[in-house]
């Protein structure tokens, strides 16, 4: 279906009266339609996660000013597939993520929910961009973060990118160190170090909570992690082709045996 | 803290009482000392999910003859963590998630509980295995499978694969097309095709059912989805680094207007 404008799915994993989401529509309603699919309640966390055991809900949201919008009982790639097959029934010419309450540089993109609906979209065939601002707060500075995603969606839009092109963007916090703009990075090799913090219910029984530290264990240069601390945006390409070949061809040759 | 016999951790995304795990804990025991740490409750389709903002249970279960087993309340990515942090404070030597009931091939390593356990343990620095059987009743027959698991396990074992190691494994159903043996395969370019059912529940309200069909778009040799066709397991080296590299050059040059 042709339409006149380019059409700008917006999901999130935060739930749509996530501040993120509307400084997110803010920024891009003026590229395109936009239409808005997000889950009705807080996903974050949930990586690819998808609903097969139960079934799914969704309703018209009357959330943003002159903006079609719905909410979603599931997971952020849910939303997803719902906005394809049955919101929109035709592929959006982008689709935007975000903007996240916190990081999801590094390692963050395999547990994101704001990633894995970008993902999705990806894999749809649809170009696409999560965003992450590093700050946590329900009341962040989110001017920074609206001005590269306006910037972002509006490249993305005009140099038509290969289908499945799919960029994790993380937003440095304001007032941290000077602001240097944008920068193409790669993936920082992190990880998470979890620490649980085991308590005692009222009736006796243990239950755990994850809390965990950050790790950078990358020692190159380039990395996402790396620009987010000198002041930069971080861009950082994405795919959903898992393969490592390196080991793939190590194994061709050193498994000879059973192969 | 060192140990005598290898320590091998088991997972799986189908809950602790699916046949899979029984059948893959008889694949490894022998290999070594096994920890069964696995959800409560079937996890399928969870990705790379974990449990944030909700209390984690753990409790031991005596599932297996001889066998340490714990189950958790949480995702499977949660039962490798609480496993390497709160149950064994050590790292494990190998860890096998699995043997899934249903395919993991191609784009499935994205959404698959079975994959995103085995990768957590990889991310934390243990070699890991997720196992997949192209059979998704609960009566499979899961001997050749168990062969399977038994060979690679012995094998990653013996040759001290560099610790991020992981192998996305799929065995093909019993009985489709003769079995071929085992194969080191590409992950395929497929995608699933949504198709949402929608009904309406008895308080006349709408919802819909999640379902869809396998597309595989992959024209290319040597993957995972072909090898299986033809009757061989099929072996995909896995890799957590996302980064698209190509992508990555094609944007330091194309966008230095915005950099």
């Amino acid at each position: 279906m042709a339409m006149d404008k380019p059409v700008i799915l917006v999901t999130n994993d935060d739930g749509i009266t996530a501040p993120g989401i509307r400084a997110l529509v803010e920024a891009v309603k003026g590229l395109g339609k936009v239409v808005v699919v997000a889950p009705d309640s807080p996903q974050s966390g949930m990586g690819h996660a998808v609903t097969i055991g139960e079934p799914l809900r969704l309703h018209k949201a009357d959330v943003f000013e002159d903006i079609e919008a719905w909410e979603c009982s599931g997971t952020p790639v849910d939303c997803v597939k719902l906005a394809r097959d049955v919101i929109l029934s035709y592929k959006p010419d982008l689709c935007v993520s975000g903007i996240n309450h916190g990081a999801n540089h590094s390692i963050n993109v395999i547990y994101s929910g704001t990633m894995s609906a970008a993902m999705e979209a990806a894999i749809e065939g649809v170009p696409s961009i999560g965003f992450s601002l590093l700050d946590y707060r329900y009341d962040a500075d989110f001017s920074t973060a609206k001005e590269v995603a306006r910037t972002l969606a509006t490249k993305m839009l005009a140099q038509r990118m290969p289908d499945h092109t799919l960029l994790n963007v993380n937003i440095p916090k304001t007032g941290v160190v000077p602001y240097k703009g944008i920068k193409i990075c790669r993936q920082a090799n992190a990880k998470w170090q979890e620490e649980f913090d085991k308590r005692t219910d009222p009736r006796g029984k243990d239950y755990y909570w994850m809390t965990g530290k950050f790790v950078n264990r990358d020692k190159g240069t380039n990395t996402d992690v790396e620009a987010l601390a000198e002041g930069y945006t971080s861009v950082v390409p994405v795919k959903f082709d898992l393969t490592d070949q390196q080991t793939k061809e190590r194994l061709e040759q050193d498994w000879k045996d059973i192969l």
